[in-house]
């Protein structure tokens, strides 16, 4: 079976699956994203994601050509036409396609694209190895809250980290605070207690972030939305990334310094496991 | 004639010339474009155009599936095949089409695609009415030097503008200077001396700009690349942002504040006049 699409009302094999060059989400990034994953073949907090999705789309001031059930359903019968064990539904939404000028176009049609993919299996995804991350000064936009699809600040990141011999970055802000990594949010744990930057514009409310905050509250750990700095990572006991494809990965080193080991530490890996009892019945 | 465009090694009508769903330049906004006009049939500083699009490539790392040469020959064939008296060439390089994930892909090749529309005569095009701008505190990414297709803050600008009853906004950064508007460069005229902001990480090395310059300086005028301030422009004799396509347009308010009058001011004039007689044989 090859991978599937949805494009503008109608299903058909990704290969086949395309936009018009001046469709606004290709010249101008104006269009926001979901990606969401299914557990047992079920999608995860897709109530969630298309909540999110419907704040960007608000935050661009794009109003959705679709309703949250209709999307919903086609989700849904993707995930059935594409008969994957495990899935990762993409769904972007753009202005649509109109001559090239920056301003709103009247009467578009916004475009609607969702592609879905296979997923390893929960079984074959338990904490993997440790990563290296270093820290960016932030060079993105000022709206990160919003999941849109102008990424290059994040793609050229990434680059950047690997290019420096580590596997991702994190973004440190004018005030020396950190917030989110290229693809996904931030905790650190010291001294047992779990901390998570607070929302704002610079970081996207992760729904795995959301979980994860709840995994630990539900085990009795201390989880605080507080401030985290550059130094609190250098001198924290364990740190991790979390996201809705990667779950959760741990850190082994921050700009080439040591924290925790080469697999996740014990408060990260009590999260871990207490989110996939809840979550993906594993 | 329909308008016409290239897409990968060939010429379509426009309304045919379509991108894969998995191009990054529609999920990661990562490319480039350039857009060229025409006077009198032939591309206006084509070479300089080509070498910046080689710079934002240099900007991404992406390497250029052709040489600059080839690029100009389907830019003069296409110029050609749509036969309009003058024409707008918009070109976009981004890195490909790949199974969607941050990482720059192996082995994709660029997607090229050019679209050439109509441009108004240079008859048509004189000096028109004056704008109001507002200022808004910079949230673009940090590297606007580049110039990348990822442009939703500066299509949301340009929104947050007119939402305000204005034609256009400009960026004001932390330290208080301006840089540019949403897609123009800035001159400000105080006492017969002009000035625009000097090259930057959060500025677009403009062609019309460094024509502009050329310009002035060539009739004698003093023509500073020196920071503006908000306040400046508030104080300014006149006001005027320069681009490809608009080529130049007078301010007649920044923020509501009146500046110079309804029509371009005699400073900008020249100046103007001074950029058709070399450029446009007007």
């Amino acid at each position: 079976v090859p991978d599937i699409a949805f494009v503008n009302e109608k299903f058909m094999p990704l290969g086949q699956a395309t936009v018009h060059v001046e469709d606004r989400g290709f010249q101008f990034a104006d269009g926001v994203y979901e990606a969401v994953r299914t557990y047992h073949g079920r999608p995860f907090a897709l109530d969630e994601h298309l909540a999110r999705l419907d704040l960007s789309l608000a935050g661009i001031k794009l109003v959705a050509p679709l309703s949250r059930s209709e999307l919903a359903g086609i989700v849904h019968e993707g995930i059935r036409l594409a008969g994957y064990r495990e899935s990762v539904v993409y769904i972007q939404i753009t202005r649509g396609v109109a001559p090239r000028h920056r301003r709103f176009p009247t009467n578009t049609k916004p475009t609607v694209v969702l592609t879905f993919r296979e997923c390893p299996p929960v079984s074959d995804t338990p904490l993997g190895k440790a990563i290296r991350i270093v820290t960016l000064d932030d060079f993105r936009w000022g709206w990160c809250h919003i999941k849109s699809v102008a990424l290059l600040a994040s793609v050229l990141a990434y680059e950047q980290a690997h290019a420096a011999g580590a596997d991702d970055a994190v973004f440190v802000e004018p005030d020396g605070t950190v917030t989110e990594s290229t693809a996904g949010n931030l905790f650190v744990v010291k001294e047992s207690r779990v901390r998570t930057p607070p929302l704002g514009p610079k970081l996207l409310a992760g729904i795995t972030r959301g979980k994860f905050i709840e995994a630990a509250r539900s085990i009795g750990l201390t989880c605080d939305e507080l401030p985290v700095t550059r130094d609190d990572l250098y001198a924290a006991d364990e740190v991790c990334l979390t996201s809705t494809t990667v779950e959760l990965v741990a850190v082994k080193s921050v700009d080439n310094r040591p924290v925790g080991g080469d697999k996740a530490g014990p408060v990260t890996t009590r999260m871990f496991q207490q989110f996939r009892k809840v979550h993906a019945g594993a």
